[in-house]
């Protein structure tokens, strides 16, 4: 198996220390020591940690299966709910959250580059699943009364909260709520 | 006017910086320029960061109201809607968050203290709001389907999320969003 380029795992080291440890504390050094590489060599892939998170955010946004709220094979509630069951199931231990809602806690209000870069990352996320309910109100799934758009956004909000809560708890009753409230009184 | 005591310089510059810059970018000597005391005086009263961030956690609780969320004198509904408005309006400039959202962010998977201190203001914020919610029910102001304690979890995460989205925004949209959503579509 032919072994990752460099910048390759600088970026992997980076997404990886930047959801464990968050950017300001996540080092260069930290960084180059996780992806086994010389810190000198750094610099030769990436201007600075502000253009690695650039890109760091951009690779995980594609592990988010946004795509997959647009897979027309299953309904759309279904879907829906299937698409926050992955992005809980994938979370190890109650710790890490999202880099979406993590960076726009730490670091959005002093990086104009990655501000830009979540709030683009925000609202695919926001539109895709906007669709999916309109597809849902349409299909009579989902509340009629609704506006998909203001609903979307209220519900990638209350799903960043629902981490927050599920990291200071350590414990899944974060997610318990999140399902209850959504599925049963919000959508339907 | 007395002068606040050196303790008391150091609390408050604590609060500001780490709602400014967040816990890690926050360094000591940043908190004793801020307060106007020299470096070495930061340990005569403060063991650690992390001790002055425990109390820096406290005050910051108080300032926000919360026993509001019991003042019977208003009607239960207005006064949820009016608690997360004085929230709103004194965020300036689209920044800075919730201290308990930034800390949940990029604190509580590192410090046990912090964390537990984190999650105590929480459940206290959503037991006044379930409080609440309860009340507006058995006014008939507010579903009574809902399990107040689930709704009031709730809405303290999309609160928190709110605030992320407005950030990487540096709009008002997602406040419009909450109100919305909240008041119109899930509590009545």
């Amino acid at each position: 198996m032919a072994r990752r380029s460099m910048k390759e795992e600088i970026l992997g080291a980076g997404v990886d220390l930047f959801l464990e440890k968050g950017f300001n504390a996540a080092g260069v050094k930290d960084i180059t020591d996780r992806a086994g590489v010389p810190k000198g060599s750094f610099y030769n892939h990436f201007e600075s940690k502000e253009a690695l998170a650039t890109v760091a955010l951009e690779r995980y946004g594609e592990t988010r299966r946004l795509t997959d709220l647009a897979n027309r094979e299953i309904p759309p509630l279904e879907r829906i709910r299937r698409h926050f069951e992955f992005l809980r199931d994938e979370l190890p231990d109650f710790a890490r959250g999202c880099m979406f809602g993590n960076f726009s806690a730490e670091v959005v209000d002093h990086s104009e580059p990655l501000r830009l870069r979540v709030h683009d990352s925000l609202n695919l996320w926001s539109t895709l699943l906007a669709d999916a309910i309109a597809e849902g109100q349409a299909a009579g799934e989902i509340r009629g009364s609704l506006d998909p758009q203001q609903t979307a956004h209220y519900l990638t909000n209350a799903w960043e909260g629902t981490l927050l809560q599920m990291r200071a708890d350590k414990n899944p009753d974060a997610f318990d709520v999140f399902f209850a409230v959504t599925f049963d009184a919000l959508l339907t």
